[in-house]
């Protein structure tokens, strides 16, 4: 029972990766706001399998159809309902790991929390639900640029290839300039061969994906509970594959001196508070104070690979079991717009609790 | 408007540091669970001020007074309300810091989003409301002891200075036998020095906690996204001063590639489902598999230090502000019960709610 | 921003009346629940306008698509995504309302809220989206069988039309056998001809639905706020023309004293604990005796009259409108699987809420 | 688990009748809100027992501590702790009703939820609970007051007592000019006389509350499951012996035709939208429209009567039992403060949740 999120921007994500489809629901965006079916369906196409040569080979058009809560091109105040149709559900034999348990996969703990288990493509637990939160991102997105936030992510590291400076130092419009969505150039390119040699072995490598979000107007945060971090920890930790998650200076951070991590204020020359460090990651007290907020989200490598594994069935018995079928070498690449998306319905929905708390 | 926690085991914390106390509501706990207020008390006992040389000198009895939902040794099914009042609120002088905003606290987003603070020693953004959760932890320590689970955490980390070995490896019954609350004795030991020698510099150090959970049953967690560790990341995340979470594997994982990754099912003596490595950290697709849970949590150093620092004041105009009063050189000691008890509240809520998903 | 009813069973409805259609997800059904499609379109077909002379000629096949868990005849565990698509959406014209206020309709209130509305046959607040609520009551309804609760409603109120007897008098299993959903045949012919005379004389009229749960086990319903009654009264003030709502003696019981309105226990001859009167409703303190569970809601006449009426428009000018369309003259035939709905969906969430207070 | 009301002015209330005291936290206060101490005491003052003849002679002094929240006049935007301690703990002797159940009381119904009950008094299910809503309410009406909402019910029925003119033709300002807080002095008169007549054969009434809320502005409600009836509905029937709820026209409205019941809208010479009559009570669509919010609320007969009275024990044998002890004959008068605050904090919470709802 926990299949939506948010507290007054609230999506309701629901299908498997094999029935009719995958949809959301969106309740509490605001009436009036300006967004078009066109700008829904470009965040999938960011998200779809079968983009490039280092993705999975399934192909999904995911089309989006807007079932409500749009009129004449805005917003209503009413619920935003989208679906997808899956399309590419050809017979697959999955008779494989219907009785199977696939290592790090969900098998086993679907079948002992529910008494059972959809086998076909992993059901609800597959990443196919993904597709939902993407949607639901490009309406938080278009509220949030309402608003003036911007949210971008990228790979800053896949298995050891890291991008060597910090995101001021990139240029994030490059993001979507290469297929691996890693906006250092050099950096990329040697991401792309680690990903090929690492499909060529029929195995999978994990990664690091960086957040960025320009724009924060202060105050968004919800103090004890849902400080701003930690409603974005849950988010990105609610993503397939996620292991872990920081924010500004991170684990790294608990390396420095107090004397040494503290953000200095400053007013600037245009008299805005400012800080001449960001190891805060523009929060303090769990609530954004205007500068830029960055966190990082660790994927560990796809649990499906094309190698024979030791397992066991649903009787307890040990069976070989070795993956089938079209599967991503390395999720980072289409997790750049799961991230954004999740970041941006983890603001929008802050921006709309802040405006609550006002007299 | 968050200061509440949980699903079915909900808390409701309120109160400040330079208030009458700090308090909390327990909503959602069976009746009839056996809970003295004794147990209650050990708990606050091991996160108060006060403690030893390590700590702050601030002394506090953290006396907690029952008020409601206990009758006869017994939870009785209602609210259970829980206060503990302050007692040392020496007139301070806080003349200093009323109108500037010390670096890296929450004095300037809480003057941002309300307008307003309680520049007392933090008022509600201090971190002696944990006091409260740690009392309603204890609670949830004894549900989750009625059925069979169990948590403990330490001090893995403090500065650079690492606990070399791994949980399996440390015999966890050693955490309280010293004051860093570090289970391998040597290390704990290097660890006070550390703390000591920063203190004397009038700085701060950060580190790292591990929380190990046993005796979890399966199916603890709602896909999907209220996924156990993404609760256990927001709530650890939640914690003052806390800046990154990761599970399992957590950010090494990423150097590792699928083959090695994975965690091979096998079936035990006993015929128990295990795993041969646990990378999973116990959860698979956010659902117990029934092996341990363990998971590390990043903390800052504290961001009051005892040495002048450039600031502001909320005139926009340049100051410079020295911390005095009494402060923690290094609160991961005091967080360990923090630590406990949040992640006593997550599973002890995930409990609940697993049981209202049966038919 | 409530679009969703319920903790544990909760659902979330979208869609307009004059949209692509209008959908349901349900969150929290436990696996293994034998539930076939079948069964959820056989509550709409009660529900669907053009089943007979006394109600709206507008039709709509009302067919339902189960978008999600649902797999080999059985819940999953995962949410239940349910879909009727709009059939009978001819291009009426909707210029007379388009920027007129229809009286007691929610033309204007939309208007100020949301800054727009959907003039479209009422858009959100058209009784269509009713037809979502019957939709996941038929999947309430499963659940609540399989643990021995059925819940059945009839209209024992037109105009001033009013069954004679109480519901304990009454076969219950005469419900459908006639067009107004009366089980007291010669009272329901002269409703059925009450509402004939008020058709034809272009007005509508109301009346009064009454609810009956039988077999409801003891301890459904939650103490303080959430007592079974307040939340079987909002649910069915949530419906569409509902103006009160009474249970057990209700507002009559404001006439008797206290020692005519208590009910006595006693001890029956298989020993269970019975009441020898039911004034409560079967509810005690907000809880389930064991005894059954009644009520009465209240039904206004429909706003939409085939009659001039003087009105303004949006711009605050006197006019005159006269409805068009086809439009029920008494909406409680078809009101009476809405109740149904309602109900059971009040008792499936209290159902799983009673369980996850247990220890 | 249901000891919270509202989404955003949240309250969650704690305490027993026979415990240390009875409390509230309310989450979601605006920042900034003047507030004084002595304002929830005047609240609390009109509800408490012993005012006059007509009510119990238990004797409370009801003296509210604030625990948190507020900080020099005015609400911090933290949580607000209040705490009432009972007094009046005489050592009563209980011991017979500690094995009994009595008539139409929660004690069977508590025991077989909770396994267990609190015999003293009738533990969280004694209307004392209610305290604390009136203690949240005071800060309820602060901030509705400031938005220009004023909230007042009175008596208009004891019995077959009634109030013979509708709310418009009374003067409002007369409710708390007698014991009855019946603003229409002939029958306050008379229902005293009820009151005192019932008291002397050691028997109870019940009887009717008006609620009426002016200055309500246009757009406070949540289509479609909050409505703003539903949710008004709820608030009032969570409130202990309420058996009804009815607002603008209620039942009495079924009994009219569509063309008669329409509110038909006319612009005032102000130039503000009216309408003629105020069937709709104020409320269309679930939203209100900028005319008076009135409602009825009906109340039994108290459960408690100083007559010998069948019931069983919990070995379910036959028992007779007299009730003792210090009780209303007639809860009404003190029941108006309590309509009164569950008022205004449905109402304040819509305030809240209407401003989230903007782009």
């Amino acid at each position: 029972m926990s299949n939506s999120y948010g507290q007054l921007f609230r999506i309701s994500t629901f299908g498997e990766s094999h029935g009719p489809g995958i949809g959301v629901v969106i309740d509490g965006c605001p009436a009036g706001l300006p967004i078009e079916a066109a700008a829904i369906q470009a965040a999938l196409d960011r998200r779809r399998p079968g983009q490039s040569e280092l993705t999975t080979p399934r192909s999904e058009a995911d089309t989006v159809e807007v079932l409500s809560g749009l009129f004449e091109g805005r917003s209503t105040g009413t619920p935003i309902g989208l679906f997808i149709r899956n399309q590419d559900q050809r017979s697959h034999d999955y008779s494989h790991i219907q009785h199977a348990y696939r290592p790090s996969h969900a098998d086993y703990t679907y079948d002992q929390k529910y008494g059972h288990r959809d086998y076909r493509g992993g059901g609800r637990s597959s990443a196919r639900e993904t597709a939902a939160r993407v949607a639901a991102g490009a309406v938080a997105a278009a509220l949030l640029a309402h608003h003036g936030v911007r949210v971008r992510s990228y790979v800053s590291q896949v298995g050891a290839v890291a991008v060597p400076v910090s995101y001021e130092q990139l240029d994030l419009s490059l993001i979507d300039t290469n297929l691996v969505r890693c906006p250092h150039p050099e950096t990329a390119a040697r991401m792309a061969d680690l990903i090929r040699q690492t499909r060529d072995r029929h195995d999978t490598v994990g990664g690091i994906i960086t957040g960025v979000a320009t724009g924060v107007p202060t105050g968004l945060g919800e103090p004890v509970f849902d400080k701003l971090h930690a409603e974005l920890g849950k988010a990105m930790l609610s993503i397939n594959a996620v292991k872990g998650f920081e924010y500004g200076s991170g684990f790294a951070g608990t390396l420095l001196f107090g004397s040494e991590h503290n953000d200095a204020f400053y007013t600037d020359e245009a008299g805005r508070v400012r800080t001449r460090t960001n190891h805060s990651g523009g929060i303090q007290g769990g609530i954004s104070n205007g500068q830029d907020v960055y966190f990082r989200v660790a994927f560990k490598p796809v649990a499906t690979i094309l190698q024979p594994q030791q397992t066991i069935n649903d009787q307890g018995e040990a069976v070989e079991l070795a993956g089938r079928g079209r599967h991503d070498p390395c999720v980072l690449p289409r997790a750049v717009p799961i991230v954004d998306a999740m970041t941006n319905l983890v603001l929008a929905d802050m921006l709309l609790r802040a405006r609550a708390s006002r007299l």
